[in-house]
């Protein structure tokens, strides 16, 4: 807890500035990177993506979160577990081992908030929670549904990771939903959708008010894929697609969920090496924030020192 | 008709992994390049726009374009016609193989998209497609009118060719309209102006219809010059202006378009070598495809399978 | 006065075309470059941010600026006074350097634009506004309110100096507004702030409407740190934050601003090393022609020729 | 045979514009993409290399390569068979594919060139080069050895191939060679190696005549790791080392390599998301166009027209 | 003569800080930017090349350039005369400009160095010199021979403007000399050519010893294509080549040349829009620098204040 | 002492992988970062120095470095002290900090090696080893000597804080050498130099031992400056200079200094808002670990384990 002086273009960089841990056992929540970015259908990088929001982290100021009204850094113990290793040789392993090692860091009592790496790094994180939390509901803010049929288990792909989980009965698709998509998919599998178009023409207070409806209180997961924003404002991703939200409607969305039982997160398809701008990863950095925020906010409610 | 697959990432770049094709008289719509970029005001560099939209258009979903409810790939043939050569070095001889070109190929039957290049091509598509099609209706996205005076017809200009067009009589400003303007020009030469501000405040289902309402059912040329689109979204483009359209609003306007009688179009200015965030790509991909289905959503009610 | 041909790629790059001069006295406005950016928290460049806007501002339409309906080149006497010169190896020696600039360049008749440079230059340039013009209202647009404490006059600082301008009496915060704000500040010194979120929900006419209710016919300071746009629309500045404001807003904003009683602006911030797709040169240039003809705007009304 | 016009800027991006052919029969030789590249330690992104290379080769001019003193694209049949499709989701399956990809193209008569794609795909090539040609002599242009341990024949790493490749008997170490390594491995297998420095302190013509020397006569394999070069000169890596090779020192080396028994060879690692300045696909251009050279050499002088 | 002071990074960036001038008379030299870019076979962008190489020449020392011994800024009157201005939709007609342009400035009395644009422009130049000289010694660094036959005088083609020159009676090539090249050209025109490899065998004393003895006494033209560089070196060109000069190298020559009867030269094909590094234009500044060098030189020896 | 795996692309960017630690006191050798950039004379961006050479370290091989003979990793214990805090809006306090923070570290036993960071802060870092040491020698890789004249102690400079080690006595002239120098300077204070073009022309070997021959066996501190490189090689700098060092010529002179008694060390100037190509950060991690070899070369000899 607490802070010490580094300048911003100084020191470590880890998120927000927390020790590197890996017993977290004594913290609230928990922040880790999985730079796995071998399952992707076009541009890879992700696997850079953990790096380049940790760094950007560094410049979000150390007052309070705008608009917030408390101060994570000084009211909770907030640690970064560093990225999880694996062997880039052997794909097939690795799902498991993101498995292993975000059970292994719930497991210690934390929430946690993963940077990722591709999106199909939140099926196994998805498995390790639902493991904890049972059946879950999921928030997906993406461009894409990634419920492309795919039977096949043993494909490790990030555009049909979310069909495997309805299929595995992680997560129950009639309290999930998914935020921002404007490309096609012929079977939803049951998940409720709230495209592009509809967030631009009914606005940030409606959408968020349209979550907490078909959320209600059940536990969720929020897997925010970056390119859930448009290119103008997330240019580094892997499968980029106009039309997409802004940042400002996606930041009040996000301020606006305050109050579901968020259970844990993810930010995945940071791709620095396509952020020419560098606004993707400073996206990536608030949407982690925003993600800290919201699991700090039930339990600051519902555990109030 | 139909895919053969091909990973984003490899294969043969042609627009949409449509086959390449000289002869097109089977063809229901057919899409080429003119690598033309010795007329601009500015920044060259839209030579190379056809070949960085076609590579864009790779990442397009191969399921159905968002929102349209049907399948152009599956019911319709298409092709690639390739990128026009020409003399670089004797530029005056352009514009007349532009319109043989054009001509050529509407000759053999099938609806035209074209991939600029810089806007001076328009002037001999419109001759194109005037001499078949008579007098058209324009909707032209654009921050600048191109309407600034120039009554020398040897000069090849992307700023003044629309003022030209009208000269010529190729086309009806009446029924014309003239989208994300914000730059000022004396005369309009009759042309109806929906300027970016006003896209803005009043919105695309708002715009949509106002264009419905100039064009009505007249033979129209949909021309997109990049740079209606905001410097946010298309950075790569040789005369940026600020306060220009965002992607989200284009595409809503464009697929209220459905039902415009579209004889053909175009998308211009987009300059790779200043594209830096690859959106301007992505955007004029997207809108070269809504270009296609505003064409062949009109062949499909009038001329059913 | 009036324009003599010059490419738009070609020529010297002086703003907006306009002769070089250190006589100032026969114009009407003037502008002038503080490449000066050792004061910054984050990442500097900030240096050459004159050079940038200057050399975009060759862009700009010669035909009048959109929606002003006057044009300030041809009916006003308008110069650039090119940068100030300075030991960059003395930062202590540069405020009162730029506070000496200014006095001199506004005491020989006209009204002054700066380009900056990183936003501590504002604190020197209130300095010599306010000792010709008494006590200022200030409209900041920013995303940081710049109000930390800091009671160290010599510390020289981008992110305190605005407190430092409230502490000296320079500025009077009641009648003074900050727009786009994101980030916290305990205390506010007073000041008026229209946040980023209420931007984008209220809309452009109601916060020009809001501005102009708070100054009111009081002197005003017009002060624009490039950040109060979102980093999809200026990338290229030294501490982004996302949920900022859209270029079109701004521009609204601007022009709805006519008839303030502006005695001298400035637009800082612009960081070219990091204006990857030379949109926020872009912007600069767009607020810095804005400035001119907000100054002009009321020049025309109470002093026509 | 022949060439057709087309502006360098425009027309299909094939290699040396060569027609698209899966039928290779009447084929002298063929080049084909492999844009695998999820294998490597550091950096992805080589599955753009073919794409890359293909738009360089367009460059090079249509007169005959330089230093060569014939045309082969007059004199030869060359065809581009594309770039391989495979499974992005099911990597354990993929080096089979390519080693029945090679077999079935060069088991159709033509000499092949392939364009990575990262390194690991060399071990596949060389088992189907080896089940035609039996065991083979390589010259492997590399920063790095490649020859790392690892007994785990279900990895694919880019970094341990090459130590495969002699433990499966499908190379003879002391007929090969490593040109341009600057990294330390403990065990050499038997490999000759010029380093770097050695290249640079004792010139191009003594390490071609080296080469030579350790080659001989026997059927040899040219890979070519683009990051053999420096840095400044092929930026566009995975795994960059300072200290290589000259652009223009690698290519006297391989110009004078001219006689040796090729029987194919690839151009692997080029990884445009790096490539900032281009130089690293006009030079895996470049050495591709060589290794064809080599290939047609003696094809031209066994087997002339 | 002399120098104010200005911060590198601030001020007018005219060549050298030298004051823009029209009237040239009291000149010794002076310094011209030709922003055409329209007659290329592959990339453009050259227009920017003027505005690049000046900018990067406020880098270059206030003190005496490297290795010369005097001090051109203080020992000689200097001027930038900006850039020419033409019609960019008119191409036919600029050549002529260009003619007229330098044969005004030299016909003053100055020397002049001319900084491209494109190869094409090196055409009128050399007619502007050649009228005043008579027929031409040519120092040609290039990638290039620029040879490349083409009967027609209308086409404006910078690949084949220095075989036109020769069929003008221009140039002498006996006298002539072509250094850098690395493509192939059937008929060289009786120029003689010392390619790349040749430079980097024997190195710069023989190169320059070389070039003297080549073009002995006779008074001569110095151009300078930038793609005689690497593109390690330089990657910001329009058709770069591999295996090209190094800087060090170039520098030498440039040094030992001394002693030419220098009548004028140029540096063309900088292309800010690819000059990723920057290099290009730091190159092009050095070149234009050497060139003024060169010229004052001979002048202070023959002519001695 | 170790190495714990973690993947190139992962994990915590210390130097080399180090554990990051304030006590030093049972270190071999300590590397610290400066990031401090506000003293130069033309474009900043260095103070992410550090940040960029620690990252590009991750790559080094975890063999031994190539050409050494020995692992200094597994014989020594190494430590990252992390990064300098000092406060950016105070320059004047600046120098002293970095004297302290550097006699602290050394004061606990171990050698030193700064990662910049501007030049200037050598002049601090000199002044904490010559209180340790007394009196260096002084070998400067570097394109300017950083000896122009300045009396004022008080300004922070990079250009002249050679002349003030000088003017100081803090190192002796007559035992110092630069090397890489291609700028002029009146007054070389009795420095010793060996310019660019004499490196280029003698070669490394000569270059290294003419080193050995000046610094004989005195106490030494070796200072590198990134713009000794060509701009080919390390575009990143604040002020590039053409004809510069290779790579692989610095590389061969660094590791035949073997043997020299130093004492200290750093690298300064990487500058990566600038490093487009990436080789500059890359070629400061190889500088920063060839002077960790130099230093525990000597250690290794005199003490041995």
């Amino acid at each position: 807890r607490g802070l010490s002086f580094e300048n911003v273009f100084g020191g470590a960089t880890s998120f927000l500035r927390r020790r590197y841990a890996k017993d977290v056992t004594a913290c609230d929540l928990v922040v880790t990177g999985v730079p796995f970015d071998q399952a992707v259908t076009h541009r890879p990088g992700t696997r850079f993506g953990p790096r380049a929001i940790r760094e950007a982290s560094t410049l979000l100021p150390c007052d309070p979160p705008y608009g917030w009204g408390f101060s994570p850094l000084e009211e909770f113990a907030i640690a970064d577990a560093g990225d999880m290793a694996f062997d880039y040789a052997d794909v097939a392993s690795t799902p498991d081992l993101i498995e292993a090692h975000a059970a292994n860091l719930i497991g210690q009592g934390p929430g946690l908030v993963t940077l990722g790496g591709d999106h199909s790094i939140t099926l196994p994180l998805l498995k390790a929670h639902a493991a904890r939390h049972g059946k879950l509901s999921v928030i997906q803010f993406d461009a894409h549904s990634d419920l492309w049929p795919d039977d096949d288990m043993g494909r490790i792909d990030h555009g049909t990771f979310m069909g495997k989980a309805v299929s595995l009965g992680l997560i129950d698709p009639a309290t999930s939903v998914q935020i921002g998509i404007r490309t096609e998919c012929e079977d939803l599998r049951g998940f409720n959708q709230i495209d592009a178009r509809t967030c631009h023409e009914r606005g940030a207070d409606w959408v968020a008010a349209r979550i907490h409806e078909i959320v209600r209180g059940s536990p969720c997961y929020l897997t925010f894929d970056i390119d859930a924003l448009d290119p103008a404002f997330a240019p580094g991703t892997g499968t980029p697609v106009w039309g997409g939200l802004a940042s400002w409607q996606t930041a009040a969305i996000l301020r606006d969920l305050a109050g579901i039982a968020l259970v844990g997160g993810d930010v995945v398809e940071v791709s620095p090496p396509y952020d020419t701008t560098g606004a993707t990863a400073v996206a990536g950095a608030h949407v982690a924030s925003e993600l800290c925020c919201l699991y700090l906010w039930n339990k600051r409610r519902n555990d109030p020192a």
